[in-house]
């Protein structure tokens, strides 16, 4: 591992082997014209809806397996392992299926990440987010359609804050979560690292998907785990109880202010942004 | 990931750094005469027994394990979760294994989807369903011989409608299932994105296997997951009951819509093949 | 995948982009006087051992935890599944780490099958299972000295017959089993493939680990699992136990069938080994 | 596999096509003028803060899941198999995110056997061990903020030798758990087999991680599994309990002789350095 630190170095004083693209544009009409972006939109609404399908569907067949009125037993059911393999396998292969078509985000706080890195334009950003709460309200709404009998007794796959936890400790747990996230989406898309291991591209979508497993693994018994904020508010939607919208807020906050820690320690730190900005003579483009 | 989306826009304007295989044809009797393509029926044969030989017999000893009438206790075993492994691992090393000498199918439902893609003519798609629905019977038969104590009594591993849920659920919890695997298969396999991204075959059998690995987390309770038509066609002739033969029309029709929308969104949204269809100047072969 | 199919038919008329190693001689008594054959028995030696200490730890510390006289409840502990990843986990690593030293084999049955195929001479075949099999002493030895209190009264984790289950289906078990680990061997080890698969040997170690969880899965019930007759002796050794000594040979047997057979489909099916013989004149050297 | 041998062995004699990095200096003042050399000790506070917060939090909640007292049953909480996971997927994503900014260390132990193995200098391997002890401590710190009512019940997931075995057993499960993983650390680092085997640095993080699972689920009824004193030290800083700091040595004695021990083992049994320096005439540089 070591060698890679020296790789490292020789590569923060040559600019010869990478090219960080250009910023991307605020506003760029021009991609509102071609049919590749709204194949990404339809991408990204498919995407999400299959994320939460699936995985509302595993948090309510768990439940039910497990219910003791069905003759069911403790054991029975796939467990919150099985819960959080879910959703970090589901956010794997997704990404891998439409990382060349959308970039894979499937979550609104990884668009705004990359948005703050300027990565995606605004409109794009924007849009995204509206693809992929319409596409998590489609696809709780569809799990609801299989689960009828037991949607509503097993809570619907909501995310809220757990009893015996404050929403000081939810919304923490939030925005370290989603930094953990998009901290790896992050390190995983660096094309400065892209140049030098030619092996990050290949293992991108792997990590990301066992970022999600592990923070479920950790958070699961706080807030159910959202760092999502589409994944929380289409099954806000769907179950509609007054407790999810109270608690609805530290969904979108948390996530938000993680991924903005995680674009600023990426750009900053990691990147050494900060650094140059402070008169380094360095030409790193 | 956003740098992908420019690539992948620039991929569309140029056509040079991919080529499309050209279509199938439907019949081709030259290769009837090749030992390659029996060997691929050989294979596809052999990949299919051992994938029931193996889940079967995971799902029969887990029931034996937990019967409390051994002396099992309700967490003996390796429980729903290690089923779900069972099925998803398997597919991923018989994909791995069989990819390039039958381009691991196993299922025929991913044959239809690609046979629908024009990826394989009909002649071969015909047989390689007839190889793999013989393989299933075999596999699930030797997994009845080596559990002749538990098999019946513990349901032989066989996809039925669970009580408490209609049959309209169960089919459509199929064509899902199946959509989701589909569509995995088609973006790890399109030669689109393999020029672009090296990295796209590098991991093509894990992802496909973790498609699978979802789908029976999620729908396990509901039909005991198929999407896989052999799987279900050669439990049900080894177990042989009513119910059972009842409801197999579940795991061929779902399957197959689901393969269809799966190579429908694919092809005509994906890969914009609508757009060049309405008309488009762009050359893309 | 289809298109898989395509390029391994265009593999088979050119010769061109890959190269057969010659088979290797029966004996080779130069290699002897090399120091990285003798490394290569070291590292063999090292990997079993490694592989039965950590193996046979989980088994035994899943067992006491899970004894009620201990406090242990049913759950406590990894679970069969957590066995199941040990043993597909460490075989996924110790893989990876001696490939480049030894081959990687860490198992008799998968020397006797490279043997067959003619990837190894006799003299490295006869030394790495006398290697494999110290080496399985050892780490089985290792873990006892570490659980003195425990790993008697749990059975030491040695294969035998389990209840219920009658000889000709352990030896059964143990021939697919095995089978199913040695055709991935071979799969993942084909120069022709890596020639035309870039990502074969990209992927090789995992898709052998999971070989390996698969069938722990399937078989863990009937015989414990052996698929390793290094595996199975240094247990037996160890626990020492008349009964274990009596099914020994199942586990001796079983794995040297079933790589027998696995080296056959390979080379005679898969590689079309046997038309060529039958006066195939194309050249594929 | 038996071809890597071959290949192996054709790389023992030509020096050509792979390039030892000459030692790390002990002592590098230069480095020390670098914002890449600060950046590192950042990347490595970040992310041992983050391994501890995410795994401690899984015990934590694992415990409190399963508590009676709570209504939680049995079989609630990710297990004990999910405690193992946390903590190899962590190692895994914390690896792949900070490989090329600090060399992906995380751990006290990796760092001493780098050191030893002359990939990092003294004063860098110094300031890595204050830097993951700093980030442990406040990465344990948050936990316990989180889990305020939980933390202490169950034992702030601080190791220490469990009831059962003695001071010896638990020494030498640390000196075997870390050599497993200082090995394969050195295996997927070590150049001569980058540049052999392209894949190897491709899989890197992902074996290493599996690595710190299998440890896991062998050691953890012993001791809890440390095999990293920053992890122990910093849960037992937050715990701050007598038994905890009476046993804490062994978390760093064995982790240190266990990775001195990789290190001899990699550098004069697999690479031969015995063997050159007693009089070898093929330059390896």
């Amino acid at each position: 591992m070591a060698k890679d630190v020296e790789v490292q170095e020789q590569g923060e004083y040559s600019s010869k082997d990478y090219q960080d693209p250009p910023p991307a544009p605020l506003i760029d009409p021009e991609e509102l014209t071609k049919w590749s972006f709204w194949r990404a939109l339809i991408a990204e609404f498919i995407a999400t809806l299959l994320f939460l399908y699936i995985t509302v569907l595993t948090i309510i067949g768990y439940k039910s397996q497990t219910d003791p009125s069905k003759k069911g037993t403790e054991c029975d059911g796939v467990g919150i392992l099985g819960i959080a393999w879910s959703f970090g396998g589901m956010i794997f292969i997704l990404v891998y299926c439409t990382a060349g078509i959308s970039g894979g985000h499937i979550n609104p706080a990884v668009t705004f990440g990359l948005f703050l890195g300027r990565k995606v334009s605004l409109i794009r950003a924007l849009l995204y987010m509206v693809a992929q709460c319409a596409g998590a309200i489609c696809g709780a709404g569809l799990a609801k359609g299989f689960q009828t009998a037991y949607y509503d007794r097993y809570g619907g796959g909501a995310n809220s804050v757990a009893d015996g936890y404050n929403k000081g400790t939810a919304l923490g747990a939030e925005i370290i979560g989603t930094f953990v996230l998009v901290y790896t989406v992050f390190s995983a898309t660096d094309p400065k690292r892209n140049a030098r291991d030619s092996h990050v591209p290949v293992l991108a979508p792997l990590p990301i998907g066992f970022a999600v497993f592990m923070v479920h693994l950790a958070t699961i018994p706080i807030t159910g785990t959202g760092i999502n904020p589409a994944r929380s508010f289409g099954a806000a939607v769907i179950y509609n109880e007054d407790k999810i919208w109270d608690d609805q807020w530290i969904f979108w906050v948390g996530p938000i202010v993680g991924a903005a820690v995680a674009a600023f320690y990426h750009q900053y730190i990691l990147r050494a942004a900060a650094i140059k900005a402070l008169g380094s003579f360095r030409s790193n483009a």
